[in-house]
């Protein structure tokens, strides 16, 4: 991880290492989990060079919110759509899909998920490293 | 204001400079503006230096995330709370309030507002020079 760059990018704090459901180094930090106003949780993610999520869908959508560094967001059967900082992503109910890093940047979102999410396999690193 | 630490804190676009219901110069950006999933617009607000809102209370609450500079949040009867980079403000309903730059830093929040604005009088210059 390029920390300087990082550094640079973390306005909300890292976080925990996700254990779970991603290939590589992930940090999760919950940033907002009251039950009111919001109909949603707000997590902040950030992905290392290369780190990404396993493909998986939202029950209700997710909205995207970068917040430094470039990315990939990537729906099922569709091209991998390139990200970078102040990108809003309206992620559909139900579309299988995975987000991440691009190999040689760090790359931050906010995440916004209103409902349950439903996790499947990895994004191996030949599909990864087609993009 | 100042430009280049201005330059350094724009994640989301700048937008518009706001023409009602503040003092000084504001910028607002709507960056998601959707009907689902969520139940809220998110803008981007920027405040130049010594910039506020006039006092305002929102019907169904307002959440804000500060993503650059230094400001004040301050609900009426209560003393203002410093805000920096990171910090996550939960407003509740119909309480009267204000929020804005401090006098020497620029300030940028995205503002989750699920409902309905009631505007009040301005944040007048010699309450603001108070704090």
């Amino acid at each position: 991880m390029k920390n300087e760059q990082l550094s640079n990018s973390t306005i909300f704090p890292l976080g925990e290492k996700v254990q779970a459901y991603f290939t590589g180094d992930a940090y999760l930090q919950m940033v907002f989990t009251d039950p009111a106003p919001l109909n949603t949780v707000i997590g902040n993610v950030t992905f290392a060079p290369g780190a990404r999520n396993n493909w998986h869908a939202h029950q209700i959508g997710q909205v995207l919110l970068v917040t430094g560094g470039n990315g990939w967001y990537q729906e099922e059967g569709k091209p991998a759509r390139s990200l970078t900082t102040g990108d809003v992503v309206n992620i559909p109910p139900n579309v299988k899909h995975w987000h991440g890093a691009t190999k040689d940047s760090w790359f931050v979102h906010l995440a916004m998920t209103p409902g349950t999410t439903d996790w499947f396999e990895a994004v191996d690193d030949a599909w990864f490293d087609e993009l």
